[in-house]
């Protein structure tokens, strides 16, 4: 698969997987692309059934899925790929706003499983390549070195930056931690805002300790939590908490992936002010739309195939 | 990975995906073979974690994975596998008692996935050999049409035959289709049975009709219904009930891959006088073991590792 050329000239259609439709919507209406229909469900035996309707013959297919659940997922999308190569795309390409399996990237201990490289893998056998938006690189510094299919890995930063800017007065910014300081200060500098991260100490999945800074510096700003995924929702809820223990105003939270696992999101929902996400990952929290983003990198590919 | 060269040699260790612990357990007993300490568990987030705690460097490790789950058991699978040959396994086998993905073997509308031939592309990426039991080929006559990796089909009508012959007196066996005739015609004549076959038109996913053919001449026999799988059970649920109505006893059934989606199970509980299952699929039916005829092809497929 990975040795099909890009054809930029091949007219480009979206395909939403099931949860993804809105986003492909924007997509679709703000690129004046064709938007495919797709029936998915199950077999009773919980086998999963796919069928295009619409003719991607000769056409660049854009499949659209969030990897907020990829053990169910993932078979799905191939199979949808697949037969979108059977019915003769020209190219099959993957949009995920969020990526899985960045954060296993090593192996911690003895015997684990390295899965972002399993899966980088088995992405790449499946897909012509990658759009994805802030994912973990944490010990990899590119895509590239998991991933042989080409990868962008885009930045939500400017629409956080914009969110903060229009929406929160005097605003000071909290990173997550000493590693996301220059991120965090990039979005500041647009906002115009000063900013600190938090010290953060991992125990295990779910355990966490944080040490939020002195911010009696900031007292009268309004503190704004910003963090690249909230999964556990651990670091911001103990952040919020120490927050309001320092006597500052209750913190917003801007988040690039709201995956908001179990409780996460009504616990974090009483301590912050408001609490906004991209639409990386469908959720209520939803107020920053990464479709421009994701339109100008499709468009950035089919000018130049070759670019990882 | 297809590549590799089996070695003969290699000690063979068992490795059981969570809820086939069993049945990997009664290999590693019959086998003598050892069994790793397997730990598999789930971030908050969804993601898999997978460790392996014993040594398999040098070794052929046998994966035992019964497909009744694929869609959310495919990256598990593959995420074990992986590391075991990170870990210096020399082979990888998959042992999947029920084999998913057989049966929509072809495009049988415009559009459609063909789901059978990703999903055998994708255990080929994963895995060097597959066992498994009564695949359901329809439209192929081989799984080496779809699986580019040495790949046994096994058959469970001996174990099946077995179980009859010892715990049913003057049987008649009944067949799930005019193509199971064959099939249903060895089992019969081990047990010194007569047999039938239903006549079966499918009218979608969980509607199908059956006739059962005049059962008058052996109304005086115990009627046992085999099938290769029970899924919705609507083939079996509905042959209990007009047998029933021909003035016959309940009937037995005997079934290979109990899968039992839903309430079959309940349903058919209450038309039938026994329901036995192979261990394929772990279920309160499980009544006949397979791993003899598993142990046999590992075995075999020791001595001549280039046969399918």
């Amino acid at each position: 698969m990975t040795n099909r050329k890009a054809q930029p000239g091949a007219q480009n259609i979206i395909i939403a997987m099931p949860g993804n439709e809105k986003f492909a919507q924007q997509l679709a209406e703000k690129g004046r692309y064709s938007h495919a229909t797709l029936e998915m469900r199950r077999f009773p035996d919980g086998e999963s059934y796919a069928r295009i309707y619409s003719d991607v013959s000769g056409k660049a297919v854009h499949l659209v899925c969030t990897l907020a659940h990829p053990d169910s997922q993932f078979l799905p999308l191939a199979f949808v790929a697949d037969v979108a190569r059977d019915l003769g795309a020209s190219e099959v390409h993957l949009i995920a706003p969020y990526l899985s399996y960045m954060r296993q990237d090593k192996r911690f201990h003895d015997g684990e499983a390295v899965t972002s490289r399993t899966f980088a893998r088995l992405v790449s056998c499946v897909f012509d390549s990658l759009i994805t938006v802030d994912a973990h690189l944490h010990r990899y510094s590119d895509l590239s070195e998991i991933y042989s299919i080409p990868a962008q890995n885009l930045h939500a930063a400017p629409v956080m930056a914009e969110w903060i800017a229009i929406n929160v007065n005097t605003p000071v910014l909290i990173g997550p931690d000493e590693e996301s300081a220059q991120w965090v200060e990039g979005i500041a500098a647009v906002c115009g805002a000063p900013f600190t991260v938090l010290r953060k100490t991992r125990h295990g999945d779910r355990k966490v300790s944080i040490d939020v800074p002195d911010l009696s510096l900031w007292k009268d700003r309004q503190p704004v939590l910003v963090d690249d995924i909230a999964s556990s929702g651990r670091t911001l809820i103990e952040a919020a908490r120490q927050i309001a223990g320092q006597g500052l105003a209750k913190p917003d939270c801007a988040i690039v992936h709201g995956l908001f696992a179990e409780e996460a999101y009504a616990e974090l929902s009483s301590l912050a002010a408001r609490i906004v996400s991209t639409d990386a990952v469908p959720h209520a929290s939803n107020a920053m739309s990464l479709a421009d983003i994701i339109l100008y990198a499709i468009k950035r590919r089919a000018i130049q195939p070759q670019a990882h």
